[in-house]
């Protein structure tokens, strides 16, 4: 079976892959409503910041498709009221306000700049907007990939922690990107997946999609680690991140660190790979990177079975900071950004 | 409440807390025969080298009480028959038949030296032998706690790997003997457990047995070490070990090496706390202890809950060798040993 798609728009159809029921079903379920869209993204059948983006532009098309109203006037201020109600889904994602802020602006300049448009015209524009975010997001990756291919060599075997793959985004992911080009130009890459405790995304997610992808992959714990490093089983590390500070700190999902650190023991390279759009230059360094704390449940159970008494004390935090130091490159659609990155970063921002 | 202990001699009876229902129930098994003890080993009631020898000693006590035969020489005929048997619980487990052998044998001197000892004053004999290995087992772990305590300091904490606890010994355990040593002396010391995947350990048997008995323990998952150790909060590393090699290099559970060399990257000190039977002159390095790998269904699953796919290759080795120089001393009854280690080690070992 070649790569799962994240999300496809068939037939006036959105068919999100039912990331709740991975890994255990492959099912895709299929909205074709926004209101559908909203429960999805609420739900979480859909996740990822850039697939949320992505399903959300889908989404405007199919608030727009579903209107009974012919007058343009009408039709801009339902949409409008469904862009908002559709925002509410999942607050605190970036990219769905995003999203419906990108396609409300299409919608309202198409009106306005061409007084002939009918209502279908306008539908088309729509669909083509969201055909748009949702081509854009996946060019993003396959550059990153791209750039992440020409570090590595043919045969090597790359460590990765978490999950930064095509299941968050609208396809190939960032950190797992280079896995999928080197498919596509016949190049053979490895892939070690942490299992990554306590959420258990490389487990679920990392080696669910590369090996329904056939990339080579092996699940390990995250404590082995450092073993298959000494075995010399590793040629590098590429992760993605949740923030890169101005001076090229780098937070992202907890266990990131001790990995970073042991791949520097070991002498090998440590590549983040990262849209630009997730580099905070308004951010100084990682310490100023706030760190979440989660529920202890999360340690103390695994899928809702007790693995700990039930009341002992647990610190579980949901990040880390690998200082600059321990960063080989920062790999974005961009190019490849190296030390010293209080300068790099400057400069390819700045571009 | 204080300390559980693993196994109670009271009235003729074995009382064993029961290690297959922690740590969500704490109940104690009771064995009045020889064949309840086999089952308890064989099903694992009663776990850990140590604890089995001892949990054999007194297996060995039901065995004589229960014999009907008066005659001196049925009586040794039928001890050995059940000595034997009992032997068969866990083949592999070295201290079994240790324990086994050393009652056969105390049967069989009393016999042959006290002419006029009569099948009672036979019986009390060997409860004070059983009750003799049970107090060894204690005392040992005691000397490895006290020796430990002499190396950290009021207030500190310490990070410890898997379960080398008391619930794998008679009493104390090797690593953790330094927290109930501490106790005892009005010494303030707080742990934090890694939670060992993937069968659990940390959370499972260490943070029960430290929260159970009142010391300030803070569960973590397997890649948070890291971070807890940028942030300063780890003041040593101690943990038990499966092998000794002559040159200092050490066996222990999957992760120690990742622990190890994160705590020499942040200046922490690692200790090896571990019996001297468990140094193995005869293995020159950590390169000639083979590594055992166990089935991936212990990643793939936590507790019969899938949480990665169902065929996805998995790499699941049950130990790994830190190498000597990144051991900062072992702990041993017979004193602290430190580098160099193929010196030091060969000295305590023919003292």
């Amino acid at each position: 079976m070649n790569r799962l798609e994240t999300l496809i728009w068939q037939n006036h159809t959105l068919k999100l892959l039912d990331q709740n029921r991975l890994p255990t079903e492959v099912v895709y379920h299929e909205d074709k409503t926004v209101e559908g869209v909203f429960n999805s993204i609420r739900t979480m059948i859909v996740r990822g910041a850039p697939a949320i983006g992505v399903a959300a532009g889908y989404g405007m098309v199919l608030a727009a498709r579903n209107q009974k109203s012919t007058q343009k006037e009408n039709f801009l201020k339902n949409l409008r009221r469904q862009g908002e109600y559709l925002k509410t889904a999942r607050p605190t994602a970036v990219n769905l306000a995003w999203a419906v802020d990108r396609m409300l602006e299409k919608a309202e300049t198409t009106i306005m700049n061409n007084k002939q448009a009918n209502i279908d015209t306008i539908l088309s524009i729509l669909e083509d907007e969201a055909i748009c975010i949702h081509e854009e997001d996946i060019q993003i990756n396959r550059q990153i990939g791209l750039n992440l291919l020409s570090l590595v060599s043919d045969g090597d075997t790359i460590l990765t922690h978490c999950n930064a793959g095509s299941l968050a985004t609208a396809g190939y992911g960032t950190a797992l990107s280079v896995f999928y080009v080197a498919q596509e130009q016949g190049i053979s890459l490895k892939a070690y997946a942490d299992e990554t405790r306590p959420r258990l995304q490389g487990a679920r997610l990392t080696a669910f999609e590369l090996s329904e992808s056939g990339v080579d992959v092996t699940l390990i714990t995250d404590n082995m680690a450092a073993l298959v490093m000494a075995q010399g089983k590793i040629d590098a590390v590429v992760v993605g991140c949740d923030r890169v500070a101005a001076n090229g700190d780098v937070a992202n999902k907890i266990g990131t660190l001790g990995v970073s650190l042991l791949a520097n023991h070991f002498n090998i390279p440590v590549y983040i790979a990262t849209p630009t759009p997730t580099i905070d230059m308004n951010c100084p360094t990682g310490i100023d990177i706030p760190i979440e704390e989660r529920s202890g449940e999360e340690i103390r159970k695994v899928n809702d079975t007790a693995v700990a008494p039930p009341d002992v004390k647990v610190y579980n935090p949901a990040f880390d900071v690998t200082p600059a130091r321990y960063i080989t490159a920062i790999v974005t659609e961009k190019g490849i950004i190296r030390p010293p990155f209080s300068e790099t970063l400057k400069r390819i921002m700045l571009s």
